[in-house]
């Protein structure tokens, strides 16, 4: 493949943006807090704002507060959309979300240094409450966006201190007048910290998102009797640590004989957690991810009818709640081979992978063509203070999004 | 065999002063709070030293606060004592150690009324700090006056709020100016509640304890990675709380395969504990009774062997500390045979059996013949304010005590 013509970012600008932006809500650990709707996310918002204003985008604010600079092309059609987020989570750090919106930024200042005029508009998008650290539901913005989610509804969400998401906005001016609901999207492409080991361990600069796990959450709450650890025999036990340990054991089962399976149990509490006392109640989460929705489907059937079936066994009442069940999602193959070409063509090593986690990408692929590039997260480590990729790793991003834009754009 | 002469304890009396020591310390949900060398434990010491002063027993009080009553004999000889002790947990019941104590006490009120004169002197002990629930070494009172434990060492044990056994006792005048350390003890009988299921489930009215389990407390400090649950191959997984299940099966998988084993994981926590994020850390607690102390050594190694190896299948850091390392205790065949003749001659069932949890009684069998009298709890509840015997199952086992006491000291 011939190597890609055109301009490449400014690796050093990028960084300094990412530096900048990290300073507001910055954590004196030097991780960042701009947990949704807060001063700090709302600061995090018009450092956006005016730096879109900077590079002469049309802005364009909703009542949710998602923020959209847009780019006039040579002619009229539809948008060629980059973007992320801004918000974090409490203890988060500078690349998750950030990386996405700043790297969008840069490409469309490279493409004005460069005075390039693409044929379609091209534009950047930063939506709000994609952690859902504060206010369920997480990705609030691109569901609000898409249609799936009204801002009238969004607003009565309320956080742990009772502060509605509507009071929130109102309070810090986070909302616009807009409607972005005619904005004329073409395609959303996202680039993100991939959150995970797999691009560091393998030496690829590039992931190619081709799908993102579909997740299922599951609540366990077992009822069992307390009883005195010495006193009691074991054939009179009913024990609810030894049924959430199977469990926790059956998760990792489950991965280990459905393909692609994840499986997780992250939270597991005891009740009254005492040495010497037979455990009464258990509570503990289920993680499950694929990215096949029958195979999903089949690891939540197993799980339950294995919990039924351990719990039983014990004599231990089970009771199980779905807290999340988001499907997968399979990005489209052009977009996915864009991505993939202006990798090759500028020289990076890419793979093709699922993304583990969540992303706005998923829910603007439910309506308009999307897809996702990842870029190296160092150790895997994500939502943490420590959370960390290097310039040039997301300069080799950014270029990858800043040609596969130009490519669609023409 | 005949039926047993001799006089019968007044269970109502008895039912009444469990009643009135309730209060001492009672909350408001029924159950008793009188940890160790508190205010109320200290009014619950004077609410037996009055009992024993209205009896006409020679009382005294040692340096560490257990007090004995002393009834004397129609000749000089080795003391036949009965006791246990009147500390309790937090959120204890009515009759873990005040049943023992009342039950002693009824008992020589019984001889009172009867005018019976035994040829040995016979006595009510009650114990300092059996529980062990604010103070370490439980059994305190019994560890002193056997004297493996100096006053001095158990004073400076300090509670969780910083306060010492030595301040507590000052601040309450707990203490008596004698030393206990020359009493001329013949063998000592305990009653207790049985604090499992064991005797109500099998109809017994009585169980004559054989042996006291041995008892071994596993800490186990497990160091994992924490990643994100979406984003990490399950092969590059460090998860702590794996490890934690699999410790606890194995639990189970001892109590199974060795003689007599009981095994249990009573406390288990994650860290950081959510949803999504594979456990970093995990702490749990292994609890291993048996009462061979071979096979409990046995149970100990497999444990750890099986720790190591678990956490080494999952590159987990696995460190284990021992909490506590009670070797178990058989009480001898005389007194034991003893009691069961007791309980046969005034008709009740009986059953040998063994202690699940640790006594007084354990302590005191290392220098002196020692014995215990179980009674049934109700639902096999302990150390819980719905702890429950009717009166009518304190009164059989103040029977069978009376009675063996008489027998033993002619």
């Amino acid at each position: 493949m011939e190597a890609a013509m055109g301009p490449r970012v400014n690796e050093e600008r990028l960084w300094r943006q990412i530096e900048a932006l990290a300073l507001v809500g910055g954590r004196p650990d030097g991780g960042v807090c701009r947990l949704a709707f807060s001063e700090a996310d709302k600061a995090g918002r018009d450092f956006v704002e005016a730096r879109m204003r900077a590079l002469g985008l049309e802005v364009r604010i909703d009542r949710i507060g998602n923020i959209a600079g847009i780019r006039r092309g040579s002619r009229e059609a539809p948008i060629v959309l980059a973007g992320s987020h801004t918000d974090t989570v409490a203890t988060g750090g500078r690349f998750d979300g950030a990386a996405g919106v700043l790297a969008a930024l840069e490409a469309i200042e490279t493409m004005n240094e460069a005075g390039i005029r693409t044929g379609s508009p091209v534009g950047v998008i930063s939506f709000v409450n994609e952690e859902g650290a504060r206010y369920v539901p997480d990705m609030m913005g691109s569901l609000v966006l898409r249609g799936d989610l009204s801002v009238e509804t969004a607003r009565k969400s309320v956080d742990a201190a009772g502060v509605s998401v509507g009071a929130a906005i109102d309070g810090t001016g986070y909302a616009g007048s807009d409607d972005l609901s005619d904005l004329d999207i073409g395609c959303y492409l996202e680039l993100h910290v991939e959150q995970g080991p797999i691009l560091e361990r393998e030496g690829a600069a590039i992931g190619v998102v081709e799908t993102v796990q579909g997740i299922k959450w599951l609540d366990v709450q077992l009822a069992g009797a307390a009883a005195h650890a010495g006193a009691t025999p074991m054939s009179m036990r009913r024990d609810a640590a030894l049924v959430a340990a199977e469990i926790v054991r059956h998760a990792r089962h489950l991965a280990a004989t459905i393909e692609d399976q994840r499986a997780t149990v992250g939270a597991l509490t005891l009740s009254p957690n005492i040495v010497n006392v037979v455990a009464e109640e258990a509570r503990l989460t289920v993680d499950l991810r694929n990215p096949d929705r029958e195979r999903l489907e089949r690891a939540e059937a197993e799980m339950r009818a294995f919990v039924a079936a351990a719990a039983g066994r014990e004599r231990v009442e089970a009771r199980m709640t779905m807290l999340a069940d988001v499907p997968p999602v399979r990005f489209g193959p052009t977009l996915v081979g864009v991505i993939e070409e202006s990798a090759a063509a500028l020289g990076y090593r890419s793979r093709r992978m699922m993304s583990g986690a969540g992303h706005d990408a998923q829910i603007m692929a439910g309506r308009w063509p999307a897809a996702m590039i990842f870029v190296p997260s160092r150790n895997g480590i994500s939502h943490n203070v420590s959370e960390y990729t290097a310039a040039s790793e997301l300069a080799a991003g950014a270029n990858v999004l800043l040609h596969a834009m130009m490519r669609i754009a023409g």
